[in-house]
């Protein structure tokens, strides 16, 4: 079975879950607590990067980046797909996934908003508007993109990897209370993914080491 | 032919030209200014994201992303090969492309640096805090993950994908002034790619858009 390192609160490792869950995996959840710094311990003797998630397979290989992590199961466990048979189409998805993963998440996750903070002294107002002024900018292009390709989810009536990425981002912007009226087709397809039960497993309340 | 829409300081775009220019494959280069702004008139309108790379292939799809570009130009011009054929292998080299690209360069590209001079009012000193913080927390990193996959290039004696990640990033580094010393392997990958004539085509100062 694979290992998979994870933490409740780290939306790259929430991707995970939800194709996890989506594909039907099982895998050994090891949970790294990254508020108390637990992954520049051990976990960083197997993971360089000392960031969650990572998946330790079967033979022993770890992969770290949780789109490597995706693009793994995708090949391993190729249903239901995560990716239209068309590769074009396959690339649009990845097209608004990669946007989410390289232009939004890096810039509000928890080590930037701490270096923020402490490093640069600033207040929680500041890094407020640094966090929404990242996550608007982002959601506002996303959203003239999803007018091209979304139904019931990003792209078509079917989930894939764009989704696994939208999901952890529009529930991690309405825990730093970001209005989301400007977007009504992601809050949509955010609202009907939440009526799932793949995605409903994922969600951080849902984990072992959920705490408030 | 593929218009490709590139702005010679940009890094993502970097990473476009050395495949492009490893693949040999010729595109119309459409340069974007980035520092005046263009990305942000007319542009917009076919590329909602308004970043550079871009690139609209002869059907017309605009596909936007440097990582998504570099998956249809293996796709679209498969030789030579910038990944391994072996699956597993190609995930490792992804996860060194996935690492630069989510986690060391959003943090430290020009709209960022922008932010924090201009909405947050740093001097040029905290800037230059910022930048070496997170590329150096990140060639760290990498640098013991490609202990244990570099030859002369980042994944054995090829380039890859990984590759066209790195070199951007590394001359990136040294524009600001971040010594090297302590990634000697990041460092001997560089400089041998810099004696390739692919690698010396794709960098900045030799697009026709170039400026001091």
């Amino acid at each position: 079975m694979d290992k998979f390192y994870t933490y409740f609160r780290s939306s790259a490792a929430y991707r995970v879950r939800i194709a996890l869950a989506l594909k039907g995996v099982a895998v050994e959840s090891l949970p790294v607590n990254l508020r108390t710094g637990e992954q520049h311990g051990d976990y960083a003797a197997a993971n360089p990067q000392a960031l969650v998630p990572a998946l330790c397979t079967a033979d022993g290989v770890l992969l770290s980046q949780s789109l490597v992590i995706l693009e793994y199961l995708e090949q391993t466990y190729p249903n239901p797909p995560l990716l239209p048979s068309d590769s074009m189409q396959a690339l649009a998805v990845k097209s608004i996934a990669y946007h989410i993963a390289c232009d939004i998440h890096p810039l509000n996750n928890l080590r930037v908003l701490n270096f923020l903070k402490n490093e640069l002294a600033h207040s929680e107002n500041t890094i407020q508007t640094w966090y929404a002024h990242w996550v608007r900018k982002g959601f506002s292009a996303l959203e003239k993109q999803l007018a091209n390709s979304a139904g019931k989810f990003c792209f078509d009536d079917a989930p894939t990897l764009a989704d696994c990425c939208l999901i952890p981002q529009v529930y991690n912007a309405k825990r730093y209370g970001i209005a989301m009226e400007d977007f009504p087709i992601i809050t949509r397809i955010y609202e009907y993914a939440l009526t799932q039960p793949a995605f409903i497993a994922a969600k951080p309340e849902n984990q072992a080491d959920f705490v408030e």
